[in-house]
């Protein structure tokens, strides 16, 4: 068993901790403020309430608000022009992950020449080395899903590949704050598939084969978190107890990202929902998460033993589906989001181009004919 | 539920990654090495492998070889007039909790004028702000006791004061090395002194007043850990699995110092070992644990069931007594370390002075007379 662990950020948690922006040491004097292109952060005031604090320290900001569900490279590019025009000196994402991955990747082309494809290490990625580090990022998280602001890591849509990166040395966000009251207002069916999302980073990070006790701890607890507030927190919005323990659990997921990683589960959702940008990813990844999770079951049983238990039950799968059946989202059907059969191939395919390298982080490693057969188990 | 999250060391764990240090980014080109008086870092040939691998990355470095047990103040500004002298632009503590704890604070004065007791905030210190911050540090243990190289915490005795210090923002080591391999000639009985040392902090973070959700699950699986393997670990030194297991809970332990706290079980044993140097720490808190810890069982059921669960067993004091007996330190008594009955009083008084803000994280508060009458339980 040896391991590096590194998680530098600092994490303000709990509910009023957007607050404590107004006396906590911020790692510049003029900020990017990065939200997404819908109304959500101008509607309940978040961004009102952010611009204000960071008035009070003096802090000028400016907003780049085009972020989408899916952030794309052309955002990431305009962000980053947007940052060296104005001359700021730190980026804030505020938001979802969309927002807070992008906030990352724009503070990396702020200080960076090129195109950010340039610096991505697969699919059609140059993976020329990046030179001059990032922008200090700063992140706050109005979602639980993506766990975002506990790792390095950033996700960006260029065309039809949909491509992770980051580096430990300057894509962690060097504050984050992680305030439930920011996402009492998130919708039933987004806080199931983000909770969801965080669930599996969780579950592929616990049964990857670089696992490390590190990460076994923060999985176990968030998968128990998940498990037993999900369904609470979807059926009743406002239930601040429940929205701050499964945002603890995203939180602990991010932190499982950042010492082991996700599997090729994700590598799949990134193919199904770069060719179909309207997918969410939480539902992607529920889309195939039966059938890909029995793949493993039997090859990994004590670690499905320990993740049952963590649900409160005996068999994995079975506590998986009735976890989806008690969130209302057993129902998601790829034929929905007009995936048809005969693309399957090609997303298996896809998978493998542009992140092929998470297959090899799989508990056992799966053939293309299995990947494609996982795919169609779970089609409908 | 809310709180402050920040542990932005960089660990390295695990059998031979000592080596690591030969590619590994270090904070500068000039080290000072911190190690004890004692003779073992170089009768192991620990000090020439960091010398080497120093030298393998062009790095120069300068030893201070004086550190006690019980580290001094008048070492710590030797240390750092030494550090000066040498332009050393980094600090390595290399050994046990002394040496790692003695960099520390070397590391601070070294770039901060006047006497080190000036910014001791509590008992005779001046408590003045620490205006520089202090040197980079980077902690190599060679035992699994105090956790120090996951936290931001160092123990410095002057006279009788024997007082905590540190700041999160700059007393964190930027690099720590868990090298099990290093701790496999650590003597029987001072494993089990340095892994109780652990349990305690451990314990103690987990029943403090300001224990958070991320101390919780470090010290759940810390206690585990410790149940487990800390009996083969002081039965056959050179049990490299279970020298790991019991270093993972060292570490985690650290962790728990990170985000929650030691309780006056530490004042107390700080009183006892500050007034009695000879004492180590590890033994005098075994010496106080049955009756300090029996002390609030029944006021946090819950906790304490949580913690004998962990350990395998149903009544956590029962458990701690077993494991005592297990690892050969049952009999250990305060009266073969020169302390006298007579004394209780003023040891009692003595924690109050000089490390009295811990008595405000205990789960609940005990009076002066009730801190006498545990030491009295405790004496033999």
């Amino acid at each position: 068993m040896t391991f590096d662990y590194l998680i530098p950020t600092k994490i303000l948690f709990g509910a009023g901790k957007l607050n404590q922006l107004a006396e906590e040491k911020l790692p510049g004097t003029k900020a990017l403020i990065v939200i997404s292109a819908g109304t959500s952060m101008r509607k309940h005031g978040y961004l009102q309430r952010l611009e204000k604090l960071l008035e009070q320290q003096g802090i000028h900001s400016v907003v780049y608000d085009k972020i989408l569900p899916n952030p794309i490279k052309e955002h990431v590019m305009e962000g980053a022009a947007l940052a060296k025009e104005n001359s700021c000196d730190f980026v804030i994402g505020l938001g979802g992950g969309s927002s807070i991955d992008a906030a990352k990747s724009i503070a990396v082309m702020a200080v960076n020449p090129g195109d950010y494809w340039d610096y991505i290490g697969s699919g059609s990625g140059k993976g020329e080395p990046v030179e001059n580090g990032a922008l200090p990022i700063v992140a706050i998280t109005t979602t639980a899903g993506t766990g975002t602001e506990a790792d390095p890591w950033t996700v960006i849509t260029n065309g039809d590949e949909k491509i992770g990166f980051g580096d430990p040395a300057f894509t962690f966000p060097v504050l984050s704050v992680v305030d439930p009251e920011l996402m009492l207002s998130v919708p039933p069916q987004l806080t199931a598939f983000q909770g969801f999302d965080a669930l599996f980073h969780s579950v592929e990070g616990y049964i990857a084969n670089i696992a490390t006790p590190m990460s076994d701890i923060y999985a176990l607890e968030s998968i128990r978190l998940i498990a037993e507030y999900l369904p609470t927190a979807v059926a009743d919005g406002t239930n601040i107890e429940a929205r701050e323990k499964v945002a603890l659990a995203n939180t602990l997921s991010g932190m499982v990202e950042s010492t082991s990683c996700c599997i090729s589960e994700h590598s799949l959702e990134h193919a199904m929902s770069g060719r179909h940008p309207e997918l969410p990813h939480g539902a992607g990844l529920i889309m195939l998460s039966e059938a890909y999770l029995s793949h493993f079951a039997d090859k990994i049983p004590e670690k499905y033993k320990a993740m049952a238990q963590a649900m409160g039950g005996t068999d994995f799968v079975e506590e998986l589906v009735k976890l989806q059946e008690k969130c209302g989202v057993r129902e998601l059907k790829m034929s929905d989001y007009g995936i048809t059969e005969n693309e399957l191939e090609a997303i298996a395919e896809n998978a493998r181009d542009t992140m092929g390298f998470l297959f090899e982080l799989d508990p056992v490693q799966i053939t293309p004919a299995e990947t494609v057969h996982i795919l169609q188990a779970a089609y409908r």
